[in-house]
């Protein structure tokens, strides 16, 4: 059985009209007997509606009914498209999480996917050419509704394909695909066809906000190829995949950034064993997250280091580093938020040489001063001036060719 | 285990302050050790809300879509209600049909119960003192949602008390009880305090809207005692239950009465085998529904027959008249939209003369003339001019003396 899966966004399903476009959709998909599962979010506003209600309603919302709550949204989209279906012809049936089996943990708000029931599903398709699901839901082991947090749709559609099989899990969304770097920003940008797995989780934990990163590492695991495209045009997609060959040849794939930013540093830190790990337990265990971590070396027993956290957790990191200067003594505490992270992603520099080379080359062609430095296999990250965020990134796009028609291939 | 269940309609959790209300009456419910099975209707407005989104996305909607849309009303409004439950320290659970485990056949839009996981309740019980349950749903086999037709929670109240063998199940309205007559029309109404499933069964089939008909008829067969009460009052309520001594003591409980009626008359009527069965099948094929049916006795072999039907469907059983009069020939077709039925209900009169006699004295004493007559085993019903209505009610009211602390005792 051939078997594709699609999922349509909140704004792709807003309204009746929306819903005919998503309907085409379909339509399309069902071509050469293929048979669709289509994974539906909430229509744009309503889970924001009804998580106010919740908060009208109590304080601190109990998170299980919360999610029984909020989980009538996708519930409403897979009925109403249903009854689109099926006023057209089509052999469909809404399914919610529950229905179609979705199995996952207790977390309430951000459940993640333990086992989906292939059985019923194919079992669904002896009888409907399209299941239409509620995304962004499951049920516990004990018949409790969960949901699986932002973006959780996505995470939906790609646990369905893996589950059935499918061949293919398209993402339909409100851009044309993924981009080089951010189009309003770089007016060249250009349009990826392919992106391995891993390029796709540094783009989208830069805030690259197509693809929602649990649904991309889902996608890693069980290998499902994914399609993000656009609801509104015909436009083909990036296809978000395994590693090939091909791949390789390109040294950078794309270009992110992110303001969210802040840079903390630590002068004269001491330099003894658990120091480090005294910062950074204190951080997680305030539920604060650390991006970049650069130690400088030491110098007289004492060293600098620097890390960044998101603006908002600041004033939360700063009270934290004041406990350590009360336990370790001495060190000064500095921090700035006027800095911004810009990246170059890409599987084909892990093979070749020379690409962090042209990075520092191209930002210092414009005069930008590197704050701070992080590499990893497939990325580099630079922290600048936030004023110089724009020019940087369209400086890298440029140094590594990523305009339109003229591929970086490497040497 | 001490089980009691608990039923709210739609303007009981219409807003958080009502709901509030609500939390008053299961907490009062809990005392004494007892379990509560809530049954909560969605908030008032909510399910028109979804019917009209599904008539806006379709114009003949699938039934069992519209299920699965609207039955999000009461998942909402156990959710919410469940939110405020554990903000009070009160150990609870909400639950959709198909949660709790209510089986019904797939009539879509007025399914019928066919069986409640008693298991299921009584497990939840070992974790939570409140099940809260939305009403007016439940699940097929095929595990599609269903829902069970307009005053459906009552239904899903009762069945749940009859699964569950609670003591009682308490149905909470905005009125105080079952009153002998509409309080609005006949100012010395009185509260009864005990009804009999029979009695309560011709008085809600006539239009006194406290309870759906077929949750009576649920009560009945299972015999779980039902109490009437207003969430807005402590005032004690009528309580639904089986015939006892004590009614039979009472010839009449209650006088009801409907306007919307209207009468055709078919003179000329040929007394022939078949005749009578030819005009109420093919009123019966067009799915329209006949209240009353008096045929007088035949004379020269021809008769007169009148019957009643609800004031919308006159037209379309005057062209069924017309279809008729094309195949037996000859008979005249009269009809009246000015009519009402008045009715004294009582299951006392089983075993007591003269009811029929004092309902006609009362009626002529007001100079009523009575159109047409019918009577069952507990009730005598008559057709009168429309324009009477009220006077009739208050004139039987009074001859029965069903007015505030004086009993019509059997002589």
């Amino acid at each position: 059985m051939r078997i594709m899966v699609q999922k349509f966004g909140g704004t792709s399903v807003a309204t009746k009209d929306r819903m005919r476009q998503v309907l085409g959709k379909v339509r399309a998909g069902l071509t050469d007997g293929r048979k669709i599962i289509a994974v539906l979010s909430a229509r744009a506003g309503e889970t924001n509606a009804l998580l106010k209600l919740a908060h009208e309603w109590s304080e601190t919302p109990d998170p299980a009914e919360t999610d029984q709550l909020i989980s009538t949204g996708e519930q409403v989209s897979a009925a109403l498209f249903s009854m689109l279906l099926k006023d057209e012809g089509i052999t469909a049936r809404s399914f919610t999480g529950q229905q179609i089996g979705i199995l996952t943990d207790d977390v309430y708000g951000k459940a993640r996917i333990k086992e989906i029931d292939t059985e019923r599903i194919l079992a669904a398709f002896a009888e409907y050419d399209v299941l239409v699901v509620a995304g962004f839901q499951g049920i516990t082991g004990d018949g409790r509704v969960t949901t699986l947090g932002r973006g959780g749709s996505d995470t939906s559609a790609v646990a369905l394909a893996a589950a059935a099989k499918a061949e293919l899990c398209e993402i339909y969304t409100d851009v044309e695909g993924v981009f080089t770097t951010d189009p309003n920003l770089c007016g060249n940008a250009r349009k990826l066809d392919r992106i391995s797995y891993d390029e796709m989780l540094e783009l989208a934990s830069m805030g690259a906000k197509v693809l929602e990163i649990r649904s991309v590492e889902f996608a890693k695991k069980y290998k499902v190829s994914v399609l993000v495209r656009s609801t509104f045009s015909d436009a083909p997609g990036t296809l978000v995949t395994q590693e090939d060959r091909s791949m390789e040849h390109v040294m950078v794939s794309g270009i992110a950034y992110d303001k969210d930013q802040a840079r903390i540093t630590l002068r004269s830190v001491p330099d003894k064993p658990g120091v480090a790990a005294s910062i950074f337990g204190h951080l997680a265990e305030a539920g604060l997250s650390v991006d970049m971590i650069v130690q400088n070396p030491s110098r007289d027993g004492v060293t600098d280091m620097n890390f960044t956290v998101s603006r908002k957790d600041v004033k939360r990191a700063l009270d934290i580093m004041e406990k350590v200067r009360e336990q370790v003594g001495g060190l000064d505490i500095l921090h700035e938020t006027t800095v911004a992270k810009v990246s170059a992603v890409g599987v084909g520099m892990r093979n070749h040489s020379g690409v962090a080379a042209k990075t520092f080359a191209a930002l210092q062609k414009e005069n930008i001063n590197i704050i701070m430095i992080s590499t990893s296999e497939i990325k580099i990250s630079c922290i600048i001036e936030e004023k110089y965020t724009e020019l940087a990134v369209r400086a890298l796009h440029d140094a590594f060719g990523l305009d339109n028609n003229s591929y970086m291939e490497a040497q």
